[in-house]
């Protein structure tokens, strides 16, 4: 019965998004991850790498899938069979933003629901947005995103790289 | 494999409570509806009174059962072997009270996952409290409580009842 | 056309009260404050202290009444003929509970809108509840309310007072 | 003595706005909506159609008149003999920025004070931006604005017709 | 030159409070911890209890010292040749709150300034308060509060021992 | 031992920066008030005229230095030999940006400490955004920003001036 789609922009994916996925896994039977290819003004990698990350992020997880989709998120959640919007909720802007999204959402599709869990407190803070900032400055980013995406992350953006 | 606990005060239940039960009941195989017996001071319903509400209440739907429990939720939710608790988020005020509860319940139970969704936005602003207090000074609270729950309302709350 | 009713508790009355009485009654044709005589627990001073002190205070204004009223704000206002409450704004606490009220209200008396103004920034933390605390420690809290408030304040809760 | 200034981007105006212009237009004697000219980056109708739908939209109401304006709002109220500038409250987030613009307003011109109203709750997570997205990934959005609005939007954003 | 009083109940000190306390002693010359005897209704443990759980607590650290006061905290503030008041901020609510009290505070007394800092975002949702409910539940609070405190809390809360 | 560095744009400076340069000059040691200079995306003054202007408003304060760095701010930090931000905190949405950045910093130099102060409540709605918007529109900003900045301003932006 229950299948929920986790859209996002996942530009790059953190350990944030990663901590949420393995929720979402254990509280539905199949869990649609979706790239969102227009959510993004100008994003840092495409939507085939982004793709291709969490496929490598969460081979683990059986129940898994990952996917893109243009267009309304809910127009994509139908056209999956399914009536379940999993989204993380961490601070009071992201509830002010997400709410607002989930009732346009719900007057744009009657019958679907979003659904928010929050990730570990770890990651509260963690935004692709700062990561992405952070290693631009040369930061050490390690802590926030999988090995994976941090040498994908450090090779376009990194100063030092750059520079080289 | 989706079974979830709906733990709280419903004193009363309003059209919010039974509306995220309706919600719940199509996103998990099983919900608990669990009635909190300590949770408030002087309740203005009985365990056994709220309990018989939301049985009422909740009758067409089949995968809804009605509890109570004492003690820390997280207990109660274990002993139902389940590890879902599902709550509603209406306010930036719900949310940090919520979002401080999730994590001390997932500090005190690792494997429990907080699940939050919104009511039907026409009941954002709908809390218990606020429509004890109506009644009590005479206001008309059709709007936000089902019929059964306006009549015992009126009779143990209502001035004009209260003086005739 | 336009009448308003402020209600509140003013217990006691506040620079801020003043403030906020002095722009509504360049808003409305008639200004009416109206002391709720059930919305403290254990008010400090009687209602008819608070209406004596309110009327000192507004005496130069000429389109403002003193009243109180038991029960619903929204029965008082349509006996008032008025489908207008004033209220104060001043920090985010104060917009989620002034939010929650007004759309409760509008349910009980669809006619009647609340409207907000903010106070002069000079007062936006000052509240009748700190001001009571810190005058029962013994601080000096001449900038945030009348003379004439102080004088009745330290009558009553000053410690060097009660010791006296 | 009462007359308000309703200033915005309304590119385009919602189901919201309207309410909110029908709640001032029973505030106050004579109500001002006024077409900001610089507020949008780059606006999706230009301010003599903004003009033209609110004119439509409003004719029923016989204390409206619409106008627009260039530089600050507070030079607009001036020049039309008012010091009342109305706006809508929805959310903790626009209350933060209303704040801040009130606060700046009345520095810039004393006499002029904000009032707010909060429109009827259906609307209130209805964004002009949130609608313009939406019809641009093809979305319905014939449940927030009126009909005038939605052709004209559907016209200039719809991809099917950008494809017809 | 830099004294400062971090001022609160600590009923009873969690690991929130240890942590605020290590970095206020690295920011200012010396450190006093005052326990505030007229902050909480009902506490759990005595002023005595208090003091002697931080003296144990912060044993290690060199320059801060233990004390208790009654009265404005501003009046200890300036008996102690102070002019800083170090407090922890964590979610939203505690900014409001502690937003309104520096500002109280700033006007009883011109010259002391309220300097914030976080905790260690692993207690940002630990408070003395939740921590004596799960207690009084049955919970296990040991990963927000040091053994020494574990102890005595358990021995006045716990529900087994006091079956026992 | 108190070393702090006090980071943002100031593009221009207004009251609110110099009321927290002041407070930060009392509060600790030595104060680096440093420009960051990728902060702003098109910033209206460069480094060299917001350095300068900070020597000139800061010229009576003999612990202040002027400083700008690129980068991470940490980074910056640690070069000056110190482990404290200073930062100014006003509102809700202040917190929440500044709790974030805090966080990552912290994540990023685990041995700095952010550390926050509220200006006067006077300057807790002024920003260098709003005052550039209002002077562009032909506002007064004279009771905002110091009179050398004002100058400045209005040479490169009045609509006066631009006109003349």
């Amino acid at each position: 019965m229950a299948k929920a789609v986790y859209p996002g922009s996942f530009d790059p994916p953190t350990h944030g998004h990663v901590d949420l996925i393995h929720r979402g896994s254990r509280l539905f039977d199949e869990l649609v991850v979706a790239v969102a290819t227009n959510s993004e003004k100008a994003p840092l990698f495409t939507v085939d790498e982004r793709r291709g990350m969490l496929v490598e992020l969460t081979r683990p997880i059986v129940n898994v899938r990952i996917d893109s989709f243009e267009g309304l998120v809910v127009d994509f959640v139908r056209r999956q069979k399914c009536s379940v919007i999993l989204r993380g909720l961490r601070t009071v802007s992201d509830f002010e933003y997400e709410y607002q999204m989930a009732l346009t959402n719900r007057s744009l599709a009657r019958e679907v629901d979003t659904v928010f869990v929050m990730p570990n407190e770890k990651w509260s803070y963690v935004s692709s947005r700062l990561i992405k900032e952070a290693v631009a400055l040369g930061g050490d980013v390690s802590a926030f995103v999988p090995p994976l995406v941090l040498k994908l992350l450090e090779d376009r953006l990194s100063p030092a790289k750059k520079r080289g």
